[in-house]
């Protein structure tokens, strides 16, 4: 990434706000994209002829591992994910298996090489991974949920197979990730996007050991791992003492307040609102100065939003706004 | 309220986790609970006759004055609201009519009437209404959401319309809360559950203001206001602001440092997870004691959950926490 400038990407850079994206998708469900090396290939690139972002990031999605783990799932009605028979019981999380993504996740993989041929050194290649809290309680839920009433029901009444559990995601997610990183990609994002649910208590109980796992496979590999969740911000600490060289941090909490507990040591990464973007130019451009004060033009901010951008979102106000971040920070 | 003891009750006291409250719902809608005096009478009692809880909420729903704002909705699959048009545009929210909650309300206030003549001064009463924020939330968004895209979009994109509509929210939760303590409750509470999806710069702008204009209509009337959201950690000094004789926090955030962010000179409310009382008890209790330790013994805690009880829960668990809460806390 340029260090002469702040860099900037976002959280579902390539997605439904592309016209370009909705017209393959008339043609593809997303399951056939993600399984498809050509049309992930595609898929990834497509932001990146329009929007000046410094980074790519693998289009594909946190379930991927669920199928070869034993809990299929599909998404119904274009994008909400379902999960057919949840796990509900210890004998539950007992039964998910462990596998070898070098052949389920083959086509992960193959994306990866394509997309670095096709890059040919131009941006670094974001690759990611589902983390062990977020995971379980897509698995657990059957889907999203507001609450996590059943994933934390399981944590709280069977800690013990809980951790088993999570172990398993852990080992799983690393092999993914170093899977990953022999492909090619020259960064990772672990997305424990719902990790926000826990206090600071549980988290450390039920989370921290099994990021710090996670944290440490990766490093041996010399990539740079990002750590992201949404509505973190009284749990940064924690999220740093589980590891990541860079934190992300959402819209919720004054980025230079999240930078104070993450600490000067780690990079941060975010944090407009997405929803900024639906709205008029003049304020996503107050809401980015803002953003950019905070970061007070300090080394190790990338601009990000706090969260996906949403489909209703013009495409031109995403251009726009990476512009405006470059042109803004340039040094 | 008692102060030998820390205070407790629960929000969602009265509800689906307890089997005489389900049995009266298998012969009623929730709407006709809320609009039968003689049902909301009685539903509001339930616990108090089984769960040791210092104070009465009346049973009612936040989205009662929808319907005479000309916002019809209801409750389908049993507990979820839908609204069947959706506030969307500016027009929309020009559409919207104030009313005399003396009159489109009046069940309400007959019902709390008659829940002061049962209780017989035996504990406080605890009225509530709906802050702007949230309840513009469920009229444009048409329901629960994750996001609130429309809501936010609405506020970004036209934010004199907002204003305009926020202040007609703001006044009809002034006059309902006013009804309310003239009816004779004791306290009232400003439920602003989904507020934590704003930061504070946000806050400031399209909520503080209206929320400032109802806790000063209420502050008149000489009964304390609880002032309540979920998910707020980083804004309780911007709800502080607002006003409120008592701030809620929810479990996210450890109950000094929220107690610090409010202020000395304000009571608390919270903070336990509600999930946990789907786990053992001696996790409720570890849990308890962690919340009672951090509030120090100090006067101005009212002990609560950080959102409403869960359906799932186990009705012994509460009896056990109440109980709990007053044996730790004599003094």
């Amino acid at each position: 990434m340029p260090v002469d400038v702040t860099p900037v990407w976002f959280m579902r850079q390539a997605g439904r706000y592309m016209s370009e994206y909705r017209a393959l998708r008339e043609r593809h469900s997303l399951l056939e994209v993600c399984r498809t090396p050509d049309l992930a290939t595609e898929v990834t690139l497509q932001p990146l002829r329009r929007i000046e972002v410094d980074a790519a990031i693998l289009f594909s999605d946190l379930l991927l591992p669920l199928e070869p783990m034993g809990v299929p799932f599909d998404f119904l009605h274009g994008e909400g994910p379902t999960i057919a028979t949840p796990l509900r019981t210890e004998a539950d999380l007992e039964r998910v298996r462990c596998f070898e993504p070098r052949e389920a996740l083959a086509f992960v993989l193959e994306a990866i090489v394509q997309v670095k041929r096709e890059l040919a050194g131009r941006v670094p290649l974001i690759g990611f991974a589902g983390a062990p809290f977020t995971l379980a309680s897509y698995a657990i839920e059957g889907g999203h949920s507001s609450t996590f009433v059943h994933t934390k029901a399981l944590m709280y009444g069977s800690p013990a197979a809980w951790h088993r559990f999570c172990e398993r995601l852990a080992g799983i997610a690393s092999d993914y990730l170093v899977a990953q990183i022999e492909a090619g990609v020259d960064a990772v994002q672990v997305f424990d996007s719902w990790v926000g649910a826990l206090n600071a208590r549980d988290y450390r109980e039920f989370a921290l050991p099994h990021m710090r796992r996670i944290f440490q496979a990766v490093a041996a590999h010399g990539v740079p791992a990002i750590h992201f969740g949404v509505g973190t911000g009284t749990i940064l600490a924690e999220l740093r003492e589980a590891g990541g060289d860079v934190i992300g941090a959402d819209w919720r909490i004054p980025l230079d307040e999240a930078w104070d507990r993450i600490g000067a040591d780690r990079a941060i990464q975010g944090n407009l609102d997405p929803t900024v973007l639906l709205g008029p130019l003049d304020r996503v451009f107050a809401a980015t100065d803002e953003v950019l004060a905070r970061a007070g033009g300090r080394l190790g901010h990338i601009f990000n939003l706090g969260h996906g951008i949403l489909p209703a979102t013009p495409v031109e106000h995403v251009q726009a706004l990476a512009r405006y971040v470059h042109q803004q920070t340039r040094r």
